[in-house]
């Protein structure tokens, strides 16, 4: 049996690509439902046919977990950005590495960073690749003789599960079905659930502060962490390791965890951590809220974030949107909710829920309740809605073969400036494709995570690509959308993290010294700046 | 009518230090209660008696809101650490600061650091006084020609109260007191209640990680924090202030609030920030659980911090802290659990959780349910409660009269340790006690915050001290519980800082590299050093 191969240049395992057939059928629904008109389908440059430079430095017999591979450096090239699926169908690999490694020990990430230190060769760390923010992509930086992608992914084990803390020590290089398949193990789960999850690793969440899967409460990486590993040059240099206690709160200091949740593989490699883990969930509840007038339906969602009653899912989401995933075709915007625990029954909490949901003009299903008693596992809708979620990525493989752009961007912001902010991205969004796409276009909006003093809110933005003039388009719509946020005092991102993509939004964001903070650490910990060069500092 | 005075030497304010017979009173009831034999009583060095150095450094012409005024010198020489109220009672005051700063603005705050990087004057940010770390002590450090204390409590006002996201900007030197009343007008509050409260400020809490209310969910200041506006030296050179954007969430880089949440007054002077607010609650619940076997109490308490049910207080009570606080005289130690809702009515939240505490063998008494309806402020119970848990700190001035060394200290572990390391600490801290200050002696714990991963838990220590060798006594003792802290795994504060008192101890805690990054980070935002020199860095 061969090894299931993952595509070299689009979302995903490669054989879920559909035949050119089935792509033109999906063409034929996309213009129907949203009037955009496919072309092609064409198809990507095969593998075999992609010409990519020679490797500016060499494999060093001391660290024999490196390769100069072809195959390997165009896999190791980009993330999984709209841009980088764009260049990837292509052929177009300028920014592969010129070395890949695939450490098996946490040894042999610190010889590589030992060397790489040296040789003055840039090395990016690497976990499931499916970073949207061009994150691991990194051309030759000024003054360096080449570039590694430090590939983690054969550091993918559970090393320890505390069940009576609810703690396990996991390696960095695990991907959310390797670190659940062996939390199942020990009746356990970690119930992070990002899109990215058949792919992306544990490390890479932490790296970025991967959004988790509740809407609501300890839900995001940064939540779920205990404690840290990590290697630093400096540190593989003077032989230690930034080890964090495993602790359930400590007011020492700034927190060392929060100095590598969001550090983006520029200060360290993220070697294992402590997570903060549970038992799988027995009761469920959901239900789903029809809204006439969308601002009342924000309202519904703000009381709802605001009663501490703490729903897994508060998810809203406006007509468009619900017309998008079909769940209302009438105009509606929808609000759907859902609770879990692994500990108690659920109706008083959904029914003052929906009691909030109703006083603001929502029009409530009939809620569902289940008790799997001693079952694991997803029940019925809560299983097939996670596995909608996790193959909407795929659609993005298809939509670059049928020429459009199809692309996504996210926010938080305070529910007092969410209006104005919505409006605005409205107009100027939608006003962006217009201008370099032309009619008719798509652009919707729903809400990942809800918090107290505001939403996480999620667009999807659809539009005709011209050939040949794709990420010039994209470029385009991405500017409007972001000099928005930044206008509006949104973040430029809640959870798809900074890269490259978002660098010029994100300087204008933080505090100004904040960034004379970060290239003080960096050149704390990192003094030749090898790690990840142009991300986020 | 005079204003009412703050106590030179010990806790809190002057009228409340009870007369010499009162406290022959309070001193026989403590040889009663525990066979603790009082001496004294003896009075404290009255403030005109106080022998000062001369002022180091004079107070410049150009920063007119500094003074070298001997009494303001004396109050803000030390925090209310046991040792600090044993020399503030000595009159000792020989690590008063040279000047005093009574800022009434941002401008004047930035006048101060710009003068005292000139003339390499140490500054101590100043909010309540209250550190119990040695937090605001600063002796003249090498190379500086002065000290100043930095006090901020002029910055008191709530400047926005923004509603619908639930947020309001306070100025940093806002005490709990004030802070409180101004959001009160607004129907909200911050629900912060440090043991300080009375006295601390906005500003102390945030540099200091403060731990809130509440024993689970969403309580310490990190969460209730939503952005942070800070000067640094650097800063105030360079003409910009340290301001982070409000925020429900973001997965920009690294949160700059996370930096300076815990920097003690090491990276800059926090102004204001924008915080987390919420309505004054409505419905409340409340009940205790008795337990004759401690670790199944521990037990209960695990079960409940890990149900997902989040009451705002979930306090195990040892025997002997039972007994001290006169909640339970038989020996049982004792649980007590709370919910508190703006949103609704808590039965179902309450019953689960007693199903659980009994379900580990614990019997409970009959719970209380209230509902405030329209009207504000704590009820009966909990308002006596809070109450008296203000007026703790207290004792301290008492103790301290009657040559007793009281005091506390506190940590957070994983529960699969807490038994471990709690076993230790009775043994070492016991032990050290006996060995330096005889038999009897007191030692007991309480849970002051419980998280799904661990205890916060917080002891009391109580022996009787020999005139002239309290200091020394409480060193050994203080050393004993540290020691075995550390080497449990466990960590040196949970919410108390580490100010001068921890920070041997801290060193050995955090990731040695992140000594590094600390001192890194200082060197970008504070490049003269003048910011609380000897505290954490």
């Amino acid at each position: 049996m061969s090894e299931r191969k993952l595509s070299h240049w689009g979302w995903g395992w490669a054989d879920k690509f559909p035949s050119t057939d089935a792509r033109k059928q999906l063409g034929t629904q996309l213009g129907a439902m949203l009037g955009i008109a496919p072309s092609g389908p064409t198809d990507p440059v095969a593998l075999d046919d992609v010409s990519l430079h020679d490797a500016r430095v060499s494999a060093p017999d001391s660290v024999p977990c490196v390769t100069d591979d072809r195959e390997e450096r165009i896999r190791h090239t980009y993330g999984r950005a709209f841009g980088d699926v764009v260049r990837g169908f292509a052929g177009d690999f300028a920014a592969a590495p010129d070395l890949v490694a695939h450490p098996t020990t946490e040894e042999e990430v610190g010889h590589v960073l030992d060397w790489a230190q040296g040789a003055k060769v840039a090395v990016v760390p690497y976990g499931g690749g499916t970073s949207v923010v061009r994150g691991v992509e990194c051309a030759l930086p000024e003054g360096f003789a080449g570039t590694l992608s430090l590939d983690l992914r054969r550091l993918d084990r559970v090393l320890e599960v505390e069940p009576t803390s609810r703690t396990a020590r996991i390696q960095a290089g695990a991907s959310g079905p390797r670190l659940e398949e062996q939390l199942k193990e020990h009746g356990m789960t970690l119930r992070c659930f990002p899109q990215s999850f058949e792919h992306s690793t544990l490390g890479g969440w932490i790296a970025t502060r991967a959004g988790g899967h509740f809407a609501t409460n300890y839900t995001h990486i940064d939540d779920l962490t205990a404690s840290i590993r990590a290697l630093t040059p400096a540190g593989v240099k003077e032989g230690q390791v930034w080890q964090s206690r495993r602790l359930p709160g400590s007011g020492a200091g700034p927190s060392p965890d929060r100095m590598m949740l969001g550090s983006e593989g520029t200060l360290g490699v993220i070697t294992e951590a402590w997570m903060r883990v549970r038992p799988r969930p027995r009761f469920r509840a959901s239900a789903s809220v029809k809204f006439a007038d969308y601002s009342k339906a924000v309202d519904a969602c703000r009381a709802v974030a605001q009663s501490g009653l703490f729903p897994s899912n508060c998810r809203l989401l406006d007509a468009r949107e619900a017309k998008l995933n079909m769940v209302a075709t009438d105009g509606s915007s929808v609000l759907v909710l859902a609770f879990e625990s692994a500990d108690h029954p659920l109706e008083a909490w959904m029914e003052r829920a929906l009691e909030l949901a109703r006083d603001h003009g929502g029009v409530a299903g009939e809620p569902t309740y289940s008790d799997s008693g001693s079952k694991t596992g997803e029940s019925g809708a809560a299983g097939s809605w996670k596995n909608a979620f996790i193959e909407m990525p795929y659609l993005q493989n298809v939509m670059v073969s049928l020429g459009v752009i199809a692309d996504t961007f996210e926010t938080a912001i305070p529910w007092d400036r969410f209006e104005e902010l919505h409006s605005a991205l409205v107009t100027n969004v939608r006003g962006a494709m217009k201008e370099v796409c032309g009619s008719p276009c798509h652009l919707s909006c729903r809400f990942t995570h809800v918090y107290p003093d505001g939403p996480a809110p999620y667009y999807t933005f659809i539009a005709k690509a011209r050939p040949g003039a794709e990420l010039e388009q994209w470029a385009a719509i991405k500017k409007a959308a972001s000099d928005t946020l930044i206008a509006h005092g949104a973040t430029i991102t809640h959870h798809h993290a900074v890269g490259r993509t978002h660098a010029p939004w994100y300087r204008e964001q933080r505090p100004t010294e904040m960034g004379n903070a970060l290239r003080a650490l960096k050149g704390a910990l990192d003094p030749e700046g090898i790690l990840n060069p142009g991300a986020l500092i």
